[in-house]
């Protein structure tokens, strides 16, 4: 199947979507093992589920395994597999992140939560991350077991990490990164890695994808946060304004405190850390990074690790897998959704 | 070390104790490796663990796999790491159970979740099944990997399972067995059966201890829910009526509920499916359950199971493991906490 023609207006949407066809097969693939492991007696489990996982998603995840397992000349059956294990360990860590307190229950969000309650995406989580070993364990290869169980305990400490540091605009920019380096980049970093192994290829390549992976997720992470200050919504196809209401400290904000004078440091304190916002606060925090020039910091950021990924790709020789790989740290770096 | 004089008052207590004496050292060094492997350097996370999995427990779980090992004659060290596997696994779904919704927070549970909120003992939930996996890979044996990965989504099934039924005196006996089956039973036949697993032995032995942990599962299972009405509390720990307060729907609430006349079930809707009690209601479902002999009826099912489990270990020769793993069905079954 030929890629979709290039649209020179959103080049960052056509390097996704030359990705997505170059390895469409896979993908469908893909959707197809989600749909059949996903399957339980007990119906509530595929009904929640396919809420979150069959909506879609961009499908970056499983992409960047299927993508590496070409990338290194694979030519079995188990990338697709590996590739459903982390769209599922994906989807079960989104299912926990929703979860609520008692308090951001009457902030009213609309997520699973809002639908089943907490206990049962709690639940289904733990379904699909039983799902995703059990996948591994059908592919049977160890290292692959070890570096995704290793990494699925990473991501709950950068969770965790999230949930300390929330509120606290004493936060450093150190404590950031490693935060969003276990809760993003580790599974992406994870991703690419299972690729070259299940391949077979060298310890170097593997740890080459793997870093690929690791400078990818903190770039995503990076846009994500700057994109709920400065996003169209239209194109986001959420609010704005997301990480604002619930006191996220990201890295714009820590630019703008910083650089802020005591007014603005109150400002932030007042409503990130005690929480007490009235509707025009969003708009003055906007105001405030962009005297402060945290957006463009904060994608400038984002643009040094796509250097870094696009570095680590250097000793692979051209391949079309090559090209989508490197295509994805544009659409990382430069999308708008 | 020798197993402490037997207690002719408390048969089922002093029968617990010699099983533990028996592995004790094996029992030791679980506890140093659950202790090892909670380590993070984000410190929330022993913090919170160490709330519940270092206060303590009976270690039933794990002391099976430790049992169960040396029963098939096994010499290795893997069996010490699975027994803490097992342990995490529990840790993990108990911290996942007590995950609330905003009516019931309001009902004041004293859990891990209102010291710290909902969603900190999920993530460490996640940490610790994840830190389960990472400790089977270290192990090296994929079917282990697969029965234990296979056990997890059974249990969140069941958990399922358990929160569909809640208030619905509906139920069919036959949908509580399977709930528990899964909530429950699934980790005891796990538990045991990757015993004989990393001992080598054939698949008949391993069929038979996982035949041996499902029903002492079930029967554990089944008394935990007569104690829920009929402990006294002083013995159990806790707050006997949890169940009745939460609207669960367990066995002996479905044997009256079944033998009860209209009033009676007009009682019980009211109680467990509207939820509305006021303090003398536990009294009530108490003395209806007397009436009816609904907790005889759920302990002598508890018997029926106690007897599949004796049956399942007839094919192994007399030893100290065999006797400890028959005195913990007595324990089960006549256990008062």
């Amino acid at each position: 199947m030929a890629a979709p023609a290039k649209r020179f207006d959103e080049p960052e949407r056509s390097a996704l979507e030359a990705a997505q066809a170059l390895v469409r097969d896979d993908l469908d693939r893909v959707n197809r093992l989600i749909l059949e492991r996903l399957q339980s007696e007990v119906s509530l489990i595929p009904e929640l589920a396919r809420h979150l996982i069959v909506a879609g998603g961009k499908r970056i995840r499983p992409m960047l395994t299927l993508l590496s397992a070409r990338l290194c000349g694979y030519t079995g059956e188990h990338h697709v597999a590996l590739a459903t294990a982390v769209e599922f360990i994906h989807t079960a860590t989104l299912l926990h992140d929703d979860v609520v307190d008692d308090s951001d229950l009457r902030r009213g969000k609309a997520t699973a939560n809002a639908l089943w309650g907490n206990k049962a995406p709690v639940l289904v989580g733990d379904f699909l991350f039983s799902r995703a070993f059990q996948l591994m364990v059908g592919v049977g290869d160890l290292e692959v077991l070890g570096i995704l169980a290793r990494a699925s305990a990473v991501i709950a400490e950068g969770e965790v990490l999230q949930l300390v540091t929330a509120n606290d605009t004493a936060t450093s920019e150190e404590a950031y990164l490693a935060m969003i380096a276990g809760k993003t980049a580790a599974l992406f970093e994870a991703a690419c890695e299972v690729g070259a192994v299940v391949a077979g290829r060298p310890a170097a390549e593997a740890r080459a994808l793997a870093t690929y992976g690791r400078a990818l997720g903190m770039a995503f992470q990076l846009v994500d946060d700057a994109l709920d200050y400065a996003a169209r919504e239209a194109e986001l196809g959420k609010a704005v304004g997301d990480d604002f209401r619930d006191g996220k400290i990201t890295l714009p904000v820590l630019v703008a405190f910083a650089k802020g004078d005591e007014a603005e440091r109150e400002f932030w304190r007042r409503t990130l850390e005690r929480v007490e916002q009235d509707e025009r606060d969003l708009a003055e925090a906007q105001r405030l990074l962009a005297r402060h020039r945290a957006i463009e910091a904060t994608l400038e950021r984002a643009q040094a690790y796509g250097r870094t990924a696009r570095q680590a790709l250097a000793p692979f020789p051209s391949s079309k897998a090559k090209e989508a790989l490197l295509g994805l740290v544009d659409f990382c770096i430069h999308r708008t959704y």
